[in-house]
């Protein structure tokens, strides 16, 4: 049995013939590999670099005392630095597995996207998760940025989970049992290690001591930073990066905390590698620069040809992301289409596939060549083209000059009935190869992911690495060149084949050449292959969902580009967990598609889509594995949390920070409870389901389960609600207290859940308003933006809510809030509340101009909304054009400071009087409705009309004139608070 | 060429072969792999254990930027543990050292005597340094302690420093040069980290941070000492020790505050062991326990043999260090002697000899066995033997039952005139075999050294491991067994022989055997081929200074056992440093004889000693690039130095840390200064001389060459001093003002010298008398009692300070302090110093009552001395003892509340008025001295005799009673604060 120790040396040889230095680990604990200065900071620079070595990862928050069979506080990496990117690195890769002896061939070994970002290190990149049988074993990076700078040339990182690996390789399903060295375990070598440091970060490091040595260790790399020393002063990022993530693991980091915390260490690492740049640039380079690859040169141009044949064009990738190969296929389609179209070769039908590895273009029947065109170029008017002896003017030979003619050659045409100097030009039509290579190199040249990375090429940029071109017409290379790439015959087909290269003949046979080596090169294909594979599978117990699944099924489609459907099997014992755990951990985690019978319920069974012809039973027995670890996982917390009393899991908030000036997760929960009562209590809403729903709202925020898959708040805390025997209807208003997670999500259905969701969302506003402030710009680290929409919709979506104006809300969450809260504050959540209405109504096509007209109801969301209906609905009664044109005029009239109200007595014009009658008669009505509204109004529009037309307001008696005024103010005043009349002009 | 991650990769593949784990460096900074948990920890305990890691360590005060060519803060140590010893450890490192390709025959690879002690980890060993033809490459220790607890089974720790290895077979000279990987250097790889890192720990990391860092550590160290976990808890105390080394670097660490942190960590390291143990034992010790060796059993005895034949008794050992071998032999030739007369035995000369790997005694003609022999055993007296009937008494029935006799075998004899029933015994005569076994076996059990360490035998404890026993009876094996070493007949020749076991066939031949293998088994032979091989080598260049090289002979020939001298050269340039900074490097880092022409100067040459028969130039090449590194090492800095003005080398003592609360180096001088003038002034000694020394005094101390080599304080002092033009007086003065630098050392000649000294050691006094407190026991970290030795040493060595009263310059010294020096602590001074001064005389063959006697005297111990010599001389006058006889006889009678003094009118008998007029007459000697004193004093003798004769002093009258005791009292204090009387009896 390869122990892990053979395993580290083996890699560690492995990586060293291909010419990485080996290093030691990182002598301050670090949390990964990156953080290493072989990598966060080598990876800087135009010096080249690669290197090996084993780094031991601590991750305080992993922390398990040992007895998590796949979670460990301090795992082993093995971390791989290329720079530059050598191009084939994940061939490499491979090799590596093979020199572990893993067989590649038989087993699935996917690339499946994962981006990375480290924010604290200012650092991302774009690669994958390597999985093998469905086992996360390796992250794969091309790293772009690192303490915040553009990184040239790229570094390809490979970071190995060890443990995992040798889990896997050794059938084991605890760390503990791993052969460590010869006869020895890993839990003999490390048992102890693992279950004290686990004590150590989960229940006795100081948090006082831990706190001041973070303050320590940002102000030495501070200083270190000022004195120029980027070495030191990493170390002490790191340090303060330790310091950070042991307070986390004790539970004592809140999300401001956090959030300060890390730009802190944003700040510090960027500084540190501005500085290793300056000073590797005032050493000189020591290490040399990396050359960049020079720019391709085409192939030679072929022959010329008769005949139409088809067109090509393979475009080669490493794994693209499901959602960029999608997006592929319509910009392929496009493109190529507007490119021939730009040419006047004649073509036929334009299709389009996408694989992870590839996108391919076919276009049937491209004809050999242009044919030859005359085109007529204008000149002058004739009129200005001649001097009175029948020369040319100016005008004319410039022209002529400019397109190299004489004046014999130009002829006459009219233009629009004026008549023009045109010559007629002869064009020779292009031979296909000529034509379309520039057509062909600006597609590849333009490809853009929604998100885009640089690899080793000079040019291009795209989700992934773009690694090979094809491009055949009929028999004929077609001359493509674009960065680095050429375009050739030679396509690669699946990495494990027996011929993973392949020269293609022609355009013509390139589709049957893929197909017969195993591409599924349509998607639509593949989609087929499955779901008609994993139903044959699953046939007769089970089925699958395919509707419901769609949204999986598509996702898997484009991780594979030779579906090979597998069916696995867990144990039943599973079935006990929830159904929204079993298939979070199936989709989210897996990509495995659940199984159900009949009747809808799970079965304990799964399909997984394997890459290419692996060896079945291996890959199924990994798959059955890794589902059986997270399964375990999820079962061992699940039983523990039912274990405990509702009341113990709740009792847990206290250890969680919310924020640190806003308390525990306790606080906030005996807020929203409180909110959420007081809410009821003025609605005349309040029920025994409220109050015992409001003492338990969140307490699943403290279970196990939900800690580690946080997306199942709520859903959970039913679950374990109704375990303990609480109601139906209060399990569902706790569940509910979470909802909307998102936009689209289901709102409370029920009152007591909609109350809790508005108190959760009240509280989240006015506390964090009042501490770190409203979100400004695109970051918004606490979600007050989603919580704010949530206020909206919950508000909208329950008529019974409509009474309640949530700046009145706002104001008792204030209340209740730790802190103060100022009525500057206030003011700026009813703004903030108000903006973010009147931006969802415009999403959903609304007329800016009524929204704004409503806005004056920002707080009362529901009733808004109803005034924007009705709104609709009155724009073209006449009354209401009237109400609002009287209305406008009296506005306009009459001076903002007037205010309402006349002396009658002062009143004799007729029409003024007529007026003050009609007015007499109006009554408002209670709530703002525009029907109504309008009813009531509409009767002055006739009094109003005679009186403009008949009275003279500005009179010269001044007290005259201040009733006239003060009548028309009246007018303008019975509208204000209805609407915003100044947004609807 | 071996890179140097190659190396690490085969150092660490031959290791694992070996059966050891690969584990990782820690993840915190250490000093040493010794530290790594996987050391530290992993040696407690009955657990078995192997491994081997690479330890990038951490040696913040080894900082040079990267410019000193042999020096890093951080240098690359792999680390061995075999756990138990495995008993041929030093063969499988050989075997590692082959592994790298080095070929251990043609180099002189040798284990020349290094102990380790880490007082702050509460750990220590016994072992080696392992030299590669004078290159120190490797640690190897019997770790026999660790956190204070004693170590069983005993682990074999072996360090090996890689950058040096690799130096030294990449032939580089500086450490930047060495090839890291396959074409790049370590000074690319690491050469930023190391200047950077320097900058941190010797300028930029800031000292307040790094207290409060150390602070926090500990504490939290200890509280997880308390939650019982001693994992982190260990993390925690490797934190405290880095920080501290900063601080140190940093200069930061004052000797109290280096005391005090010392203490805490050794007691954390203990706290942190014993529950490492503790846990382990709870844990039911995962990893088994080691097996103790099994006792051996001896050969089968021999047959019967006739005839005298010699006797051999060979221990083989491991390397032994030189004055532990020199002490074996006295110890072998007593104990065999002993042995063998404690037998019937006739045997010849016994002769005994002794190398570092083997101790032997030869006895000739030992006969084949003993003569019979008849022992007469007595019994009870005759009378008490019969009852009246003549049958036996009990007394006589149970003497012959425990003899195994009847009555009829008694006979009698007589006994100091007794008449006793005897028995007499006929004893045959063992054979030589049976009878040397257990004399043998005595003697190897009852080895031991001045420091013993045991290893992986059950019974053996000695001053290193004994390997092999060889004990020949002319062609037969003795069977001698003891603890787990049975002996036999085969030897151990070098380990680099062809044959390095070999079988002895006979007692005769065994000393033959050997040295035709190269042993040269006698110490005499071998200090002869190494002086004349010396000599030769050097003839007729230069020559050896055998007598004052002496001690180092005697060195160098228990260092090899098969001596071959070679002869290297350095470079003339490095004759620009001082004779003692050349001297020093070579006798006490290196083992190498300086070579001198025939006026005495340095030649630029030495003499090394290889180990048996190495490819001469290859090691002579090696031993010059080290001693080529060490000078250039110290003339770099003494090139350095010598740039500065003495005002910039004094003014860095400002950086250098006395104590915490004695304030810097800098205030030190300045006290020293202060208080020589002072006293100066006071003896009317002031000179130009004296106030320009003073103004210099421990200048030297800012230099880097002291730095590094202490023991030159002074003599750099002086060198520097004559290079800047100071004057020959003033240079000798500050020399000599470190004078004496141990018991033993010379004293300072001049006054100025003598002076500064003084002031030195009495500011040194005062000042920790006042802070630390005065030393107890036998731990003096500070070195008071040396100081307080030295102060009178250089008192009683100048008549010219014999006015000065060490107790007033104390009092002096004290006022200088930055701290108050109560009136208690300086009592507690004088009694220090009288109590020093007792002992030393003592120790000087003086008799104790007279030391005692002049104890008074104890501030100006140069007085005292004359008083004691005096003392000697007047013993045996008879003036001197009368007046010693009549005023202890005043004393006796007097009551010691009675003052002198009386009224001489009361005073009628003739006696007391004779008495009276006497003393009037009586004048006390200025200065203490006593010739001058029994002189003046004689006179009294006669009349004091009449006094007591005639005089009863007890008269009734009160009157007259009270004068006649104030009369004798006055007498009685004519000798007061002369002697203390009361100490002659």
């Amino acid at each position: 049995m390869l122990t892990m120790q053979d395993a580290l040396a083996r890699l560690t040889a492995y990586w060293t013939e291909q010419g990485c230095l080996t290093v030691q680990p990182m002598n301050t604990e670090v949390g990964a590999g990156t953080l290493n200065p072989a990598t966060f900071l080598r990876v800087l620079g135009p010096e080249p670099w690669r290197v090996v070595y084993v780094e031991p990862s601590v991750r305080p928050d992993d922390s398990r005392y040992g007895e998590n069979p796949n979670r460990l506080q301090t795992h082993t990496q093995l971390q791989v630095v290329l720079k530059p990117d050598p191009g084939h690195s994940q061939e490499l890769y491979l090799g590596s597995l093979a020199a572990l002896g893993i067989d590649v061939a038989a087993h699935d070994v996917r690339f499946v996207e994962d981006n990375w970002a480290s924010p604290a290190l200012g650092a991302w990149g774009l690669g994958w998760e390597v999985w093998l049988d469905g086992l996360e074993i390796t992250q794969f990076t091309y790293f772009q940025q690192a303490g915040g700078r553009n990184l040239d040339p790229v570094s390809v990182e490979i970071t190995y989970g060890i443990e995992r690996i040798l889990m896997a390789l050794q059938e084991k399903t605890h760390f503990k049992d791993i052969e460590y060295g010869r006869g020895v375990s890993y839990g003999e070598v490390f048992g102890q290690n693992e279950y004290e440091m686990s004590r150590y970060y989960l229940d006795d490091a100081d948090v006082d001591t831990n706190r001041q040595l973070l303050e320590l260790y940002a102000a030495e790399a501070q200083r270190l930073i000022e004195a120029g020393l980027p070495v030191p002063a990493h170390t002490y990022v790191l340090k303060c990066s330790q310091a950070f993530n042991v307070l986390d693991a004790r539970g004592a980091v809140s999300t401001a905390d956090r959030a300060a915390e890390f730009g802190r260490m944003r700040r510090l690492a960027g500084e540190v590698a501005g500085l290793w740049v300056a000073r590797r640039e005032e050493l000189g380079h020591p290490l040399g620069s990396a050359a960049p690859q020079a720019p391709a040169r085409p192939v030679a141009r072929p022959a010329e040809r008769d005949g139409a044949r088809s067109l090509v064009l393979e475009i080669g990738t490493e794994e693209l992301p499901p959602a960029e190969c999608r997006a592929a296929l319509t910009y392929l389609e496009q493109q190529i289409k507007n490119g021939l179209d730009g040419t006047r070769l004649e073509h036929g039908e334009v299709r389009v596939f996408a694989t992870p590895r590839r996108l391919i273009a076919v276009v049937a029947d491209v004809a050999a060549g242009e044919p030859d065109a005359v085109r007529t170029v204008r000149g002058p008017k004739v009129a200005q083209a001649y001097t009175a002896d029948g020369s040319p003017t100016p005008a004319l030979a410039g022209f002529l000059r400019g397109q190299g003619a004489t004046a014999d050659a130009a002829t006459e045409a009219d233009f629009n009935g004026v008549r023009h100097v045109v010559l007629e030009k002869h064009e020779a039509g292009g031979a296909a190869a000529d034509v379309l290579a520039p057509v062909l190199a600006k597609v590849v040249a333009g490809l853009r992911g929604a998100k885009n990375m640089r690899w080793s090429d000079p040019q291009l940029s795209y989700s992934r690495p773009i690694r090979w071109l094809v491009a055949l017409w009929g028999d004929d290379i077609v001359p493509v060149a674009v960065g680095a790439l050429a375009a050739g015959r030679q396509t690669r087909v699946l990495r494990t084949s027996a011929t993973p290269r392949l020269e293609i003949a022609s355009a013509e046979t390139f589709m049957e050449t893929i197909a017969v080596n195993g591409i599924v090169a349509d998607p639509e294909d593949r989609g087929e292959l499955i779901v008609t594979g994993a139903q044959d599978l699953v046939y007769p117990d089970g089925k699958i969902d395919v509707r419901g699944e769609a949204a999986l099924i598509d996702q898997i489609t484009y991780l594979v580009e030779a579906p090979t459907p597998l069916l696995g099997t867990f144990d039943e014992a599973y079935l006990e967990l929830p159904d929204a755990v079993l298939t979070t951990v199936m989709r989210k985690h897996q990509r495995y598609l659940p199984v159900r019978d009949t009747d809808g319920a799970l079965l304990p069974m799964f399909v997984t889509v394997a890459n290419g012809p692996v060896d079945v039973e291996l890959v199924r027995q990994g798959n059955e594995a890794v589902l059986r670890a997270r399964y375990e996982d999820a079962a061992f917390f699940y039983r523990a949390d039912r274990e405990l009393p509702l009341d113990a899991l709740r009792a847990r908030l206290a250890r969680l920070t919310f924020t640190d000036k806003l308390g525990s997760m306790a606080d906030r929960a005996g807020r929203i409870a409180a909110l959420a009562i007081s809410l009821a209590d003025g609605l005349a809403l309040r029920s025994a389901t409220l109050d015992r729903a409001a003492e338990l709202v969140k307490f699943d925020l403290g279970s196990q389960l939900v800690t580690e898959m946080t997306s199942l708040a709520g859903v959970l805390a039913r679950d374990y609600a109704l375990h303990a025997g609480e109601s139906r209807a209060v399990a569902q208003a706790v569940y509910e207290a979470e909802l909307p997670r998102s936009a689209g999500d289901a709102r409370p259905a029920s009152l007591p859940g909609a109350l809790l969701s508005l108190a959760d969302r009240l509280d989240l506003v006015a506390g964090l308003a009042a501490t770190v402030g409203l979100p400004t710009g695109s970051s918004d680290p606490f979600a007050v933006r989603r919580a704010v929409l949530g206020l909206l919709a919950v508000h909208r979506a329950h008529p019974a809510l409509a009474p309640l104006s949530l700046t009145d809300a706002l104001a008792r969450a204030a209340e209740l809030q730790p802190v103060p809260v100022s009525a500057a504050t206030r003011a700026a959540c009813g703004d903030f509340l108000a903006k973010r209405l009147e931006q969802s109504l415009v999403e959903e096509g609304h007329q800016v101009e009524r929204v704004r007209a409503v806005l004056p109801h920002a707080d009362r969301p529901s009733v808004a909304v109803n005034l924007l209906h009705q709104l609709g609905e009155v724009a073209g009664n006449p009354d209401f054009v009237a109400v609002a044109e009287a209305i406008q005029r009296c506005r306009r009239i009459v001076p903002d400071d007037v205010a309402a109200g006349y002396d009658p007595a002062l009143l004799k014009e007729p029409a003024e009087v007529a007026l003050h009658e009609a007015l007499a008669g109006v009554r408002r009505p209670a709530e703002p409705d525009l029907f109504e509204f309008t009813g009531a109004v509409s009767r002055l529009a006739g009094p109003l009309s005679t009186f403009f037309d008949d009275v003279f307001v500005m009179a010269d008696d001044p007290a005259v004139r201040a009733a006239r005024l003060g009548l028309l103010a009246t007018v303008r005043d019975l509208g204000a608070g209805l609407l915003d009349w100044t947004a609807l002009r």
